[in-house]
């Protein structure tokens, strides 16, 4: 069974942020049972960890003599190799692997820079003045997303590994407001977390924060 | 013969830094010939661009009856189909992918907030202020890279699509003199850019700019 590695402590407290949860609800959507092993901050930085991750950070996967780590290539590592992340046709799965990349590389960058503001620089001198910046460019990449997806339940076709990397960075941005301009998408995230594959991935991530906060 | 899209004026005046240079270098990797249409920045923003990239941009691919969007996935897509980006074996391609995730979403964003912060925000308030912070974060990326790399010639085994995107992403600190403080980095970055391909891709690109300035 593959393990991955996952917070002892999530700073999300249990929303489902980190980057386990792309994995996690991977393995729910294709039904491939996983091991989780747990990390505090430090362990993280430790040379144990930095031997399956070069850059310190979560999730790994392991699975025999195979450690992966980048969300992004373990969920497409799942998707090959299991059903129901891919489609069959080559073309149609080449897309699905775009929409992957458009959101790791195009859509998440301004919604990860905007938090990060929003979280570390709200005492800075400049905070007021730059806030409204990052937002638009937020704002820009929804509208085009917004654009494309238009009244469609996924971005091509059926459910796939790209609606799932989609997903789970739109949902940084349920607490800024940004999302309830644009209803279609919206709705494309609330259809994605309702899904029982997300829900369960979802309850495994919160049990584990819940677990330590009792600690 | 597949076609790419590519700016017909370079914002990077020919350095190579535009997105369509992964591309062009894939292509010229595995010997494979492509066409390229070259954009304004307006016909970016037109509904015929858009309709092949939901987010206006450069590069595309078109073959037959595929379009695709994002360099990552295209790159991906070309490696898959020609031998001389990924490795035979599974575990190791495996890992070349993980790598084209790595240049993707853990190091670039770093590197493209400081380059746009270079950029843009010279005259703002904040400049001096925030810039020691961006080079921080740019700087704990390169060093968790060196620690990883060493003295190897590329990220894992021979040079993969993993190791061309790594490439083109530290590329875009060149001209910042943050390259100089890891002389691994520099020379893993000096050793893609003597590749031939690299080389054949990288004049392409440069003879494109050099046609707009002359026109």
């Amino acid at each position: 069974m593959p393990t991955i590695t996952a917070f002892e402590n999530s700073p999300d407290r249990g929303r489902g942020h980190a980057r386990d949860m792309r994995v996690r609800w991977a393995f729910e959507e294709v039904g491939q049972p996983y091991d989780v092993r747990l990390l505090s901050f430090a362990a993280m930085k430790q040379p144990a960890h930095l031997a399956l991750h070069p850059f310190g950070q979560i999730p790994t996967y392991e699975d025999g003599d195979l450690t992966l780590f980048e969300s992004g290539a373990i969920v497409l590592h799942i998707a090959e190799r299991h059903d129901g992340l891919l489609p069959k046709d080559a073309n149609a799965r080449a897309r699905a692997i775009a929409w992957m990349f458009a959101a790791l590389s195009t859509v998440e960058p301004p919604i990860v820079e905007l938090s990060m503001a929003m979280m570390f620089e709200r005492d800075r001198s400049w905070y007021a003045e730059r806030l409204p910046g990052l937002q638009e460019h937020v704002r820009i990449r929804l509208g085009e997303l917004s654009r494309r997806l238009g009244k469609a339940d996924w971005l091509d076709g059926a459910f796939s590994a790209g609606d799932l990397m989609m997903v789970t960075v739109l949902r940084r941005l349920n607490s800024s407001g940004l999302l309830d301009e644009y209803p279609d998408i919206a709705a494309y995230v609330a259809r994605g977390e309702a899904r029982p594959a997300f829900r369960r991935a979802f309850d495994a991530q919160l049990a584990v924060f819940n677990a330590a906060s009792r600690s």
